[in-house]
C-alpha cells in the first residue's frame, strides 16, 4: 500500500458484547449489539454507515446487519476469506474505502456463538461436495489424522522445537502471561484465573506436542470497530487510533494450516513475513518503534515464529525472548494485555484490535506506560493480515 | 469513489472457458483456465498476479487458484456477497487496489458447475442452522410459496405491469433481442437458436408472470477478468477498457431479492439507483455518454427497471424504450450485444463485463458502432454493483 496512505484513516469507535460459553441469543443479535456500542463509543449516528466488511466465515448478512441498526445506504460491503487470518483485513478495506472515497463510515465486525452453536476444534467438515478443492483439500489430511486446527499447528510445533530447541514450556511460558493479563481483566474468560508454568505442563494433551493450556478457548461474542477518516476522527468523542499501515499476505506453497508440501521449511511464516514488510514499508516504523503487539494466539506456538517474522528476536531465538519474559507485563515488548484469545476469549481476532485501540487511547485495563505504536496480527498459518495503530 | 480515480485502473486481459450444460470438470479447473487464459490474453506472467477478487459464492479458495496458476505473492484478497450483485464489484476492489497500491495486478474470477453441480433455480436450502439470519429469512418467504429466484422477481414484476401498463410482450422485447445476437455469437449457448415473441408467449409459465423465456439459463463456465494500472495497460498486448466508475449499492428496506417489507413500492430498484447516482458522479458521464449497455438479465422484468434506474428513459416508459426497439442491434443502446445472460450463457454477470471489454475493443463478434463507454450492471434485486467502462 502507498505509504501516502498511512495514517489516512483511523478506528474511531469499539463495541463489544460480553464473552462467554453461551451468548443465550442470536449471532445478529450479538452483531447489532457490538455495532451499536462501537457507534455510539465513536459518536456517529447509525444512519451514516456507509461501509461494512467482516469475514466470509461470518454468519450475518451484511445488509441485514445495516438495516437493523438503522442504516440508509450502504456504498462498499466486503468479506475476507481465510478465518482469524481476515482479522486485520476488513480494517484494510475499511482504510482503502476511506482513501479513495468509496466509504466514509466502515463498519467491520465479527460476530459468533462459536461455542455454543458450533465449533471449530469439532474437526473440519464433511459435508461439502468432494470436488470443492476445499473439501478435497482436508481429503489429503485426514487420513494423517490431521482433523482439527490444533492438529494442523501441532505439526508444525514439533519440527520448530527439534530444529530450534524450543521446548514445551517455551509454549507455555505465552500461555502463563496470556493469563496474567486475563486475571487482571474484568471481561475475560479467565480474569482472576492465574496459571503457572507446572499448570502449563499438567495440562492435558489436546494433539501432542500442545497442552490444553497452548489452546484459546473456543467463545460466543461479538466485536466491532469503526473506521473513518482520521481528519473527521479527531474531532469524535476518543483518541482515533490512527491506521500506520494495513496489509494482506499468501505466499507461495500457501495452503489454509497445512502448508506442508510445497515449502522447504515448516518452522516460519512466511505470508506473515510478507505482511510485516508491507507493514514496515508502509509505516515507515521498524520493531523498536512498537511498545506492545497483539500477536494473534490461538495456539501459543505460532506466536514464537511470528515473534521471528516481524524481526522482534532473531530466527529461532524466540524462545530466548520469552525465556527472559520480555513478552510480559514487565517486559520490552508486552503481548497481548487484554490476555489474548488464551486469556480473554477467541473472537477470531477482533477483540485484539480493540484492545490495541484501548492501549493507544490509554483507557485498557492493563494500560501499559508510553504506547505510540502497536502491531497486531491476524490468524497464523492461514493466509493472513496485519494492522500497526498508532497515537495521533 | 473520489473522482481522481476514474480512469486510473483498467481491464487489461479477459479470458473464459466454453459455456455448457456440464462442463465435465471441476470448477477450480475452470477457475485455473479461465485464469491463464486472462493472464495470456494480457501478457502478464502468473507470477506477477498480486491480487485475486471474487464472490463469497465461488467455491474455489483464491489461494489454491494463485498457487495453482504458479501465484507467488498474493497481497489482496477479497470477496463480496450476494450472488451476481458482486459480478461488478470485485472490478471495483480491483480499481481500489490498484489505486492504493495494495496490489499492482489483480485477477477477477468467478467459476462454476452451476448447471452440472447445483442449481439455484432449485430454490433455496433448507439444510441451515435455523438461527442464521440467512436461514430466517427465507422462512418468512417459503409459505407463500417464494422459493427460486424467478419468484422472487415475479412477485415485483407484476406489480410493475399493474402500475405501469407493461406487458408480458414486452418482458418477451428483452429476450428477443437477447436471442438475435446470441444467435450470430458462435460462444452462446443459444447459437443459431433465435426466437420470436410468439415463441415466447408460447413457452409454459415458470412463476407467473414470466415465461420459461423470461428466465436466463444455468450453466457451467467460467471467467476471468485481469486489472492494472491504466499506465502500464496501455503497454500491453491490447487496448485498455479502462474503468471510468465503479460502484456498490443496497439502500433502506433493503433484503436479498424479497425487499418487499419496508419500503413503499416495489415497481424500482433502489439500489441500483444508488449505484447509477455513484457511476455518474464518479465518471462525470450522463446517459447520452453511453453507446450500449450491459443489463444483468437473470430474469427479463428487471432489465425494464434498470434502465428506469439509470435514466437512459422515464419511469414506467421502459415498455416504450422497448416497444421502440432501442435496445436491439439498430437501436440507440443496444444492450447485451453477446446475447446476455439469457441468450450467452449465465456466468453470475461476468461474462457480461468481458462482452464490454471486447465491444470497447473493437474486438466483438457482434461489434457495435462508435462504442466510446459502457455501463455494465450486476445482479439485481439483491444488494448491487456496476461499473462504467471505457475506450482509452
Amino acid at each position: 500500500m502507498d505509504r501516502k496512505l498511512s495514517g489516512i484513516a483511523s478506528i474511531a469507535g469499539i463495541g463489544a458484547t460480553e464473552f462467554s460459553k453461551d451468548s443465550g441469543r442470536t449471532e445478529m443479535r450479538l452483531a447489532v449489539e457490538a455495532s451499536l456500542a462501537a457507534l455510539d463509543d465513536a459518536g456517529i449516528e447509525p444512519a451514516e454507515v456507509d461501509g461494512i466488511c467482516t469475514f466470509t466465515m461470518d454468519n450475518n448478512p451484511e445488509v441485514d446487519l445495516h438495516r437493523m441498526i438503522g442504516g440508509r445506504e450502504l456504498k462498499f460491503f466486503t468479506r475476507i476469506n481465510y478465518g482469524g487470518g481476515g482479522a486485520a483485513a476488513p480494517l484494510m478495506q475499511a482504510m482503502m474505502a476511506v482513501a479513495t472515497g468509496a466509504a466514509s463510515v466502515v463498519l467491520c465486525f465479527r460476530a459468533m456463538n462459536e461455542r455454543s452453536w458450533y465449533r471449530f476444534g469439532a474437526g473440519t467438515p464433511s459435508t461439502e461436495n468432494p470436488q470443492y478443492t476445499n473439501a478435497n483439500h482436508y481429503a489429503w489430511y485426514l487420513p494423517a489424522g490431521l482433523n482439527t486446527p490444533a492438529s494442523y499447528v501441532g505439526m508444525a510445533a514439533r519440527r520448530y522445537m527439534h530444529k530450534y530447541g524450543a521446548t514445551s514450556e517455551d509454549y507455555g511460558r505465552v500461555s502463563v502471561s496470556a493469563r496474567a493479563f486475563a486475571a487482571t481483566n474484568p471481561k475475560a474468560f479467565f480474569y482472576e484465573k492465574p496459571i503457572t508454568l507446572e499448570d502449563h505442563q499438567a495440562s492435558r494433551w489436546i494433539v501432542e506436542p500442545l497442552h490444553l493450556l497452548d489452546c484459546c478457548q473456543e467463545s460466543d461474542g461479538a466485536v466491532a470497530l469503526i473506521v473513518t477518516s482520521t481528519e473527521r476522527a479527531r474531532k469524535l468523542k476518543n483518541k482515533p487510533a490512527v491506521i500506520r499501515a494495513a496489509a494482506q499476505g499468501a505466499t507461495a506453497g500457501q495452503h489454509r494450516m497445512t502448508s506442508y508440501y510445497e515449502r522447504e521449511d515448516l518452522t516460519g511464516n512466511p505470508e506473515m513475513s510478507l505482511v510485516a514488510r508491507q507493514l514496515w514499508d508502509q509505516s515507515g516504523l521498524s520493531p523498536r518503534d512498537i511498545q506492545s503487539a497483539i500477536i494473534y494466539d490461538h495456539f501459543t506456538p505460532f506466536v514464537l515464529t511470528q515473534l521471528e517474522e516481524f524481526g522482534f528476536c532473531g530466527r529461532g531465538e524466540a524462545k530466548d525472548f520469552l525465556r527472559s519474559g520480555e513478552h510480559t507485563r514487565t517486559g520490552s515488548l508486552p503481548i497481548n494485555p487484554n490476555g489474548g484469545q488464551l486469556g480473554e476469549a477467541y473472537i477470531h481476532g477482533m477483540n485484539g484490535i480493540a484492545e490495541a485501540v484501548r492501549q493507544i487511547r490509554g483507557t485498557a485495563v492493563n494500560q501499559l506506560a508510553g504506547i505510540e505504536n502497536m502491531v497486531i496480527t491476524a490468524g497464523t498459518g492461514v493466509p493472513t493480515s496485519g494492522l500497526i495503530l498508532g497515537r495521533d
